[in-house]
Order: structure tokens, then sequence, then C-alpha cells
């Protein structure tokens, strides 16, 4: 092969898919299924789906960024990058791994382009060291022009034994630190992990590829036969009547394989980039110990904690007071909810937590007290028998949907700002410590006319409270 | 001294005072300032308090029950005792420690009746062994009678390095267990507290005590003089129009000192009885350990928890989701504002930490979200600029005062139940569903006329949102 590639190569063909399709079990209870971890502010200020755009955007033009997630992720990941449009988003109908998700975005961006190279991010890790990712993605992107199949080989920094390794063979270009792959290993345990570490030619597999369409898409078809089949049954459908209708149908047949198992681990075209960009998959809570500053006895301390002489742990708490003493390597999270408390060795129990909850049929692993939507926010206060309050908050000049309850009423009053109201025919204006009443199946809006927020009270009554009795007749963010 | 006493002695001159002065430091986040140790449920269904009352029940009619408290902790109790008169209250104008308590109950009492003898029992201590308790107390009541100064001294099951100990000297009658006392210990290190637990002549200090009011005050006289003078000044006074500012002046002069420290170290009158009851003084968390029910693993655990493999942990939750998992010797407290995480040896840091929190001015130390009243309770469900939240209930025939605030008005939303409200010269009921607004300074008066109990959601606005905003016309309660 070639050596010395000039990484100045045009951009024009080069596309960035990102895989957001988290269940958010592994930070609960921060991370919730309607909040999974890409949503969450975990490493500063934005996001991590937000971080992971932000990574990018000195690499490509927004309109070459797209996202793979489900039906239920998309809104909330719609609020959050609202730049990206809504074309950039590829919906899985049904989780089927990551194979069938790549597949997928390949198949759409080939029909596209035919040219194409795709990189595959997810949109849950963080990375520190900027400017290495996008020399390593231009290296990359450059080798995948060449037809090879390429993964992101993160340097290990300590024998850690939850990531697999990927054991690099024969250099393909020295200059650039890209070998080829030997073999991908299972998660080892710590002795193996650390000889890894020693060895220095085994590197943690991050699920960073690159790669053009047409060669993961040939790969397919001859290493996953039935996928190959199923998304050229996709690709056939693309832009015909029948498209959604179709990619349901084809997914719903589809095995769920990682592309690690289906394709990285038979081609023969994988090559790995060795890479150092303070990387993490942030895959649990001890994973703050990374990423996140510690105080001089060694803790990560957020929110409203006093804490009297803790080493060692993760303190994570929000509005609400958390008061500790003497802990050594423990996390602790706190939710407006639900409190996490658990030794940094029992960190991967929390799936366990999750499980349970869903077994109780309890309710704190599915949403937060705090629901974002594109208007603004909601936050249950409290939920009684009957009865339900919550405070609303409106974002300057934004509306909820023209909407209507069949089985409650509401009574708002208005704290802050200045409410519109419709209600049925009438249309009139709420001020601070003013309310009204909105009776059950009574069309109506609210709207924040003004410049700060508007916030309300709200006492939902009625016999049944849940989010889905809502009937939309004009909604200005497209809900149904 | 005789022996065989026999103890089938009438009860006619003996009277029973509860000591309830407790701060609550040691049990926060459940206890507050507000609501001490004594006003919880820290052992089955009753609190603390209640449960010395029943205590005590079978051994003296309820007017020979006397409680000695503060002012602010006066209604509490009052709410969770209705059955003691408000003369059976003893309120000391200051916290001057136990002797000056002590002695303010013993002239009272003194003053009523010159042949009194009275039990002195702390108002937040767990005795599980009833039954031996009213033997122990019918024995030292007759001892008492002799002119003796009783002290209860608990046969140690553990070798304790939390309480002081008593060492029993020769015996004063040895059929019932009584010894006169050699000395009073402070509190062992661990291998001191073995070798008491192993002579067996040790006991713990329970600070229960029996005596005749007139002992006390002679030896209070004798030992402590400045405090007898004192007593003396008091007692002139009891009855007279000047009787509650000669206490005021008299207590701000007092030194704080214990009464084990003034009078039980120093009279020759001492005797302890020794008694087996199942008794704590409930010091701290780990305390449960001994009077809570431990799973299979040793854990206490109550409220909304879901645990995985923890040990030996105490896991107190209240309607919030606490999870746990491998935590050992832990103890977690959750209640609505605050959480505390610590472990079992840290027990003790809890005054550490709410010293932190009255530093910070924090509010998390002084009371809790819901606060008991005596019509009902009201629960703080959110404050925030210019506003402030409130869940009232109202027991069924109960009804808060009529009054009125300079700086808020209110928006009331009935969820369940009806009220009745008088707002100025108005009268109206608010059903379910239904809501009213009360303007500043408009008097008001809201009622629960039902059966059922009447749940409100209040919506305060104003500039100042405090409890102490708030003159009341009339008060069923006696408030001002």
């Amino acid at each position: 092969m070639t050596e010395g590639w000039d990484f100045q190569v045009t951009m024009d063909n080069t596309y960035i898919v990102i895989m957001a399709g988290g269940s958010g079990t592994r930070f609960w209870p921060l991370s919730r299924e309607a909040m999974p971890k890409q949503l969450l502010r975990i490493d500063g200020e934005e996001t991590l789906i937000q971080q992971t755009i932000a990574r990018v955007r000195p690499l490509i033009p927004t309109d070459h960024i797209h996202i793979v997630t489900n039906k239920s992720q998309a809104d909330q990941i719609r609020y959050q990058v609202p730049e990206l449009n809504r074309n950039n988003f590829i919906i899985e109908p049904a989780a089927k791994n990551t194979a069938a998700a790549i597949g997928l975005a390949a198949v759409y961006l080939n029909h596209h382009n035919a040219d194409s190279v795709m990189g595959i991010l997810p949109a849950d890790h963080v990375v520190k060291n900027k400017e290495a990712f996008l020399d390593t993605m231009k290296c990359a992107f450059t080798a995948a022009r060449e037809g090879y199949l390429i993964t992101i080989g993160i340097k290990p920094v300590r024998p850690e034994t939850g990531y697999g390794y990927i054991h690099a063979g024969e250099p393909l270009n020295p200059s650039t630190g890209i070998f080829y792959v030997d073999r991908f290993t299972e998660k080892p345990d710590i002795d193996t992990a650390k000889k890894y570490v020693a060895d220095g030619r085994y590197f943690w597999n991050s699920g960073m590829f690159v790669w053009k369409t047409s060669v993961i898409i040939s790969e397919i078809e001859r290493h996953m036969p039935s996928l190959g089949a199923g998304l050229k049954e996709i690709r056939s459908a693309i832009g015909s009547s029948d498209e959604s209708s179709v990619i349901s149908r084809v997914f719903a047949g589809l095995e769920s394989v990682s592309i690690d198992y289906g394709i990285m681990e038979k081609s023969d075209k994988v090559v790995v980039i060795q890479a150092d960009l303070g990387w993490s998959d942030v895959g649990s809570w001890t994973a703050l110990d990374d990423i996140s500053p510690r105080d001089a006895r060694g803790n990560v301390i957020a929110g409203n904690v006093v804490d009297v002489e803790s080493r060692d742990s993760i303190i994570y708490a929000s509005n609400r007071l958390v008061a500790t003493a003497g802990l050594n390597d423990m996390v602790v999270v706190d939710t407006e909810d639900a409190t996490l408390v658990c030794h940094k060795d029992r960190a991967q129990d929390v799936k366990k937590i999750v499980d349970e909850l869903k077994k109780r049929g309890a309710e704190e692993h599915l949403t937060h007290r705090t629901v974002i939507r594109p208007w603004g926010s909601y936050t249950l206060l409290e939920k009684g028998d009957r009865y339900k309050i919550k405070r609303i908050e409106v974002n300057p000049g934004a509306r909820l949907s023209f909407q209507m309850h069949y089985h409650r009423s509401e009574h708002w009053v208005v704290v802050s700002g200045t409410a519109k109201v419709r209600r049925g025919e009438e249309e009139f204006f709420v001020n601070p410590n003013e309310s009204t009443y909105i009776p059950m199946e009574t069309k109506h809006r609210l709207e924040n006319p003004g410049r700060i927020p508007l916030q309300i009270i709200e006492v939902q009554n009625g016999e049944y409270l849940e989010e889905d009795d809502i009937v939309r007749f004009d909604d200005a963010y497209g809900r149904e």
C-alpha cells in the first residue's frame, strides 16, 4: 500500500454517523430510559451528544452529520441539536444491534453518494484530546478511501478489564500508526489486561470506525448475507411510498448482531489506527474518576454536598442536600426521585437495580421528574390520588400544542412571566398571581408571548393523569 | 435498711417527669431542630415520647405524668400527647442542663405535694422489656420513700464505649438488686469496657432516676447551693403574677450542670438498681442495630429500598427510592430534602454535618418538608422566586386559625375532601377540582367540615413567604 498519504484531502464525500441508541442503564439514576447517557451533561456544560457533534464540526459540514437513533429518543435529541436537519436523522424501527444500524446508515449514504466514506462515532463517549481526534479521523478517512475497514484503537492507559482489546499485527503504514489486525479479544481478566498494556501492541476497541459505504455494504453481503439481502430490499424501497414499511418489515426479521462480531472479526480488510485521545466510553459511574477533576482527597464531588473526610469517592448531587462522612471508594448519586449508593466495585450492579425496578413496575428507571420539551420543560412536583402537580416552564416566544384532554381538568397559577391562553374560542392573558382553569375536553393552548420565561403551577384533577391523554390539533414542533 | 419491701405500695404520691429537651442532632436527617428524636417513630408505630408515656401508664394516673421541655418543642409534644393537660407541661425558659430542669420539676411537684416521689425518664429512650421496667420502677419508688436517690443501672450486654458506667458497691437490699454506688465512670475505651462487662458489677448509666422531691431539693441545696437558692426563689413565686418572670430571671443566671455531675457523683444517698430492660438510649443511627429487626444479611432496611447484596447496613428511606449495592457496615438515611451516607464508624460525625449546615445558613437541619400542625399537616413541595407551593392536609372537623398575611396571596385548589372557606365577610365551600383565591391582607380561615381528610394545593405568591408572616385572630389550639 501507499506510504506518506496526503491528509489535506477533500472531505466532500465524507460523512459522520453518530450512533445514539443507548438505553442508559449504567448511569442510572441520572440516566433514564427516556434520558439516556448521551443526553446528559456528564462532562461539562454540553451533553455528550452535543460534544460529539462539536468534535466533528471542524471536519465536515453540519449536513454531513447523521444520527442513527430510535423513535422514542429522536425528539429529545432534536431538542438538543436543533441545528441538524430532520433528514439527517436515521430512525431504526427496532433495536437490532450495531451491524443492522450501521448497515442501514450505509445504504442511505451510499444511495445518496456512491463514493461516500462514513465515520461511525458513538454518541456517548468522551474524548479529551480534540486535536488528536481530528488528526486520527483525517488519517482514517484517507485509509478508508483505499478500501480498508478502519477501527480506532485507543492506547491503553491502565489495565482495564471492562473493554475489549485489539491485537495489532504487521504495520500497514508505519508513519501513521496503522496496523493490520491480528485479532479482537474479549474483555480480559486483570492479569491478562496487565500483559496487554505491557505488550504495547494491544489497543482498546473504541467502537469508532471509518470505511467507504460501498466497502462495508459488500463486506456485509459477504459475511452477513441475510442482513445484506435485507439492506438490498431497503435500498430498492428508498424514496418510494413503501420505504418505512419495508424498513420496519426487514428490521423485524433481522438477528441482533454487533458490527464487531458480524464483520470486524471476519473481514480481511480490517486495520487499526492507534490513537491517544483521552478517551472514555463513560461506561459506568466510576468513569468519572477519569474525566472529572478530583479534590485533594481524590473525590469527584458535584452539587449540593456536605462531606466530612471521605476519600476516593464519587458524590453526585443535584439541588437536594447529600451529606457524607468517612466514605471510601463509594459512589453516591442523588436525583429528585431516586438515590444510588454503592461501592465502586459494584458500579456495574446498577443494571441489576434497574432490572429490579422493571420487575416491580416502578417508574424511577423510565423518566426524570423534569422532562425537557421543545417549548421548555415540566417538572412533576407531586402525584397523588386523582391529582398531579407540575411546574411548567415555557421559553420566551414558545407555545405548547393546541390540545385537549379527555380525563383531566387543569388549574394554572402563573408565578412569573405572562401566559397567553387559548381556551375553546376565548383568548386571554394570565399574569403573575392570577389563575385560570381548563375544563376536561376543552381545546386549549398555552403560550409565552413575552421575553422572560413563563412559570406556571399546574394542578391536574382527574381519574387518569398520564401523559398519553393528549389529543394534539396543531403543534409547532411537528409532534403528532 | 429494711429487707423484703412490700411492692404493693400505694402510688398516690408518685409522679413521673419526662425530660424532653433533646436537640435531635444525632438522628439527622430524620431528626431536625423542630423535630427532635423523641418526636420520631424510630421503633414502631408510636413516637419515642408516646412510647415513654405508654410505658408508665400502668404505674400511675395520666395526670401524674409531667413533661419538662422548652417552649419551641412544647406545641409539637402537645399534638402527639393530647391526653396530657397543659398544666402537666413544665417549660424551661432556657436550656440549662439536667440539674436545673430536674430541680425546677422537683420544686413544682413538692409545692403541690410535699410527700411526692418523682421518677425521671428521658423521653427518647427505648425499653423493650416493659414488665421488667415496671417492676424496676416499683422497686425504685419503694426505695425512694426510704430517702435514697435511686439511679437505674442497666446490665451491660456488650462492651459499649458510648455510655458512662456505674460501679456498684455493697448491696443495700440483696433480694432486690439494689447496691450502694462506688463510683460513676466516664465513657471507657474498648478494653476497659470489656473489663467492666466481665466484672459484673458495672452498669450502664441510663439517666433514669427516682427520688423524693424533698430529698433531691435538699441535696441540691447541699451540693449545688447556687441552684438551691434559685429554686427557693422560684418556689416562693409559684402562683404569683411574677412566676414566669422570676423563673426566667433565675434560669438566666444558672450554670449548665448535669444532675450526674452536680448531685449523683457527690451525694452519699445514691444507690443503683440493676435492671435488664432491653434498653437503648438510641444515641445514634447505629442503635437501630439493637432495636430493629435485621434481615438475613444483617441489614436494617425500611422504606422504598432496592438493595443488591448489602451487609450489616442500616438503610432508611421514605417514599423516595433508595437503591444500594454491596454496602458493608454503612448507614444510608434518606428524607424528602436531605440524604445521609456514612460508615457506621462515623455515625457520630452527623453532628459535624449539622454544624456545617448551620455555618452555611442552610435549612436542612431546622425543619422537615412536612410539618405537623394540630389541625393536620403541610408539606412544602417547592420554593421558588416569589412563590411557594404547599400540599395542605386538614383533618376531618379541624380548622386553621382565622388569620391574615401581609406579604402573600394564596391560591387554593382542592384535590380531595371539601373545604369551608371564610374570606373576609364571605363564607363558602370549595369542592374537589375547584379553586379559590385569598388576596393579601384579607382575613381568612380554612376548615374541613367533612368526614374525610381535606387536601389542598396552595400556591403562595409574594415578596416574603416565611411562616412568621401570619397574624392570628382566633385559634382553636390556643396559639398566638
